[in-house]
């Protein structure tokens, strides 16, 4: 199916051809325009997505009507409302196209039994898993830590490519600065 | 060995007798006076560590020697530093009690024996990452949309126990908020 997958789970676990031809076939492949909803508030979430080209957006709506920005994923990033996905309830989240995207999607249900059937893969998605609460922890820790900056420094040096791809409002929304907080910064 | 610990993850993941016996010897058992340190900053992370009783401090001490908290963890949590403990680098957190605790220790050599010999285990701790994750996510959030009542107000639905147990100070640490911020909105 897609070497791009291949070689993404390939970083933590070997596969043969025949476990590849299992794997793959628990996905199915989307692709979305710019500015397009993979998922919008309030309903299900099918899916968790594999990035395979494109960018995407996880934001959310606070009651005032205000947009916050969650994460953004690119190439070899998997998104999507984890919460609403494993616990099969309602979308609290968003996730929107910032440019044209190609993606592979993996329903829950596919999700397990993947793992089920194949060790190797629960063991690929542990490994995952890890390294996403431990992004998410560095994160806590930079709000805690650090001020609008040092985020912005941080984000720069740990994407760089990001910065490039990203219109600055949402660089702002991100790390929780107004926009000409951001332009000083960024100046 | 502890029951406290099966139930944990028969929470999860049925064992038999036999399998538990195999996952128990992985762990070993220590205690730990209030104010002793699990784990020092600059220290190697050997384990990560269930707490049976008691109740834990996650922190971060910035270049101007300010205290921040990352997390709080009492029975049936997990913690350490997982970004340390993951790479075996060197602890950029702390790890301190703020009561007399008795913790369960897992070395990584054992994590990885324990997942490698009994998938059940790598699916429980699949589990256990996953919902690690979507709470940091949680966390994120409410630093991006919500203000200090708002986070305090959550705290306290969350984990009414914890505001019982663990100082103002800290509490306020962990929001992110002065002392005299929360002193106004808990009174």
């Amino acid at each position: 199916m897609h070497e791009k997958l291949r070689a993404h789970i390939e970083k933590i676990v070997h596969l043969t051809d025949e476990e590849y031809v299992f794997v793959s076939s628990h996905f199915t492949e989307r692709h979305y325009k710019k500015r397009e909803f993979l998922i919008q508030k309030d309903e299900n979430v099918k899916y968790a997505y594999f990035v395979l080209s494109g960018l995407l957006m996880l934001g959310y709506n606070d009651e005032a009507g205000k947009h916050h920005i969650a994460s953004f994923a690119m190439e070899d990033w998997w998104e999507t409302d984890f919460l609403a996905y494993h616990t099969q309830t309602k979308a609290t989240l968003s996730l929107q196209c910032l440019e044209p995207t190609h993606v592979l999607c993996l329903s829950l249900e596919n999700y397990q039994r993947l793992c089920a059937g194949l060790q190797k893969m629960e063991h690929f998605f542990l490994a995952k898993a890890n390294s996403g609460h431990i992004a998410s922890q560095q994160r806590i820790l930079s709000f805690l830590t650090s001020n609008a900056t040092e985020r912005y420094d941080q984000l720069l040096r740990r994407y760089p490519a990001l910065l490039q791809r990203v219109p600055k409002t949402l660089i702002a929304s991100y790390l929780g600065v107004s926009r000409e907080t951001l332009s000083r910064l960024s100046s």
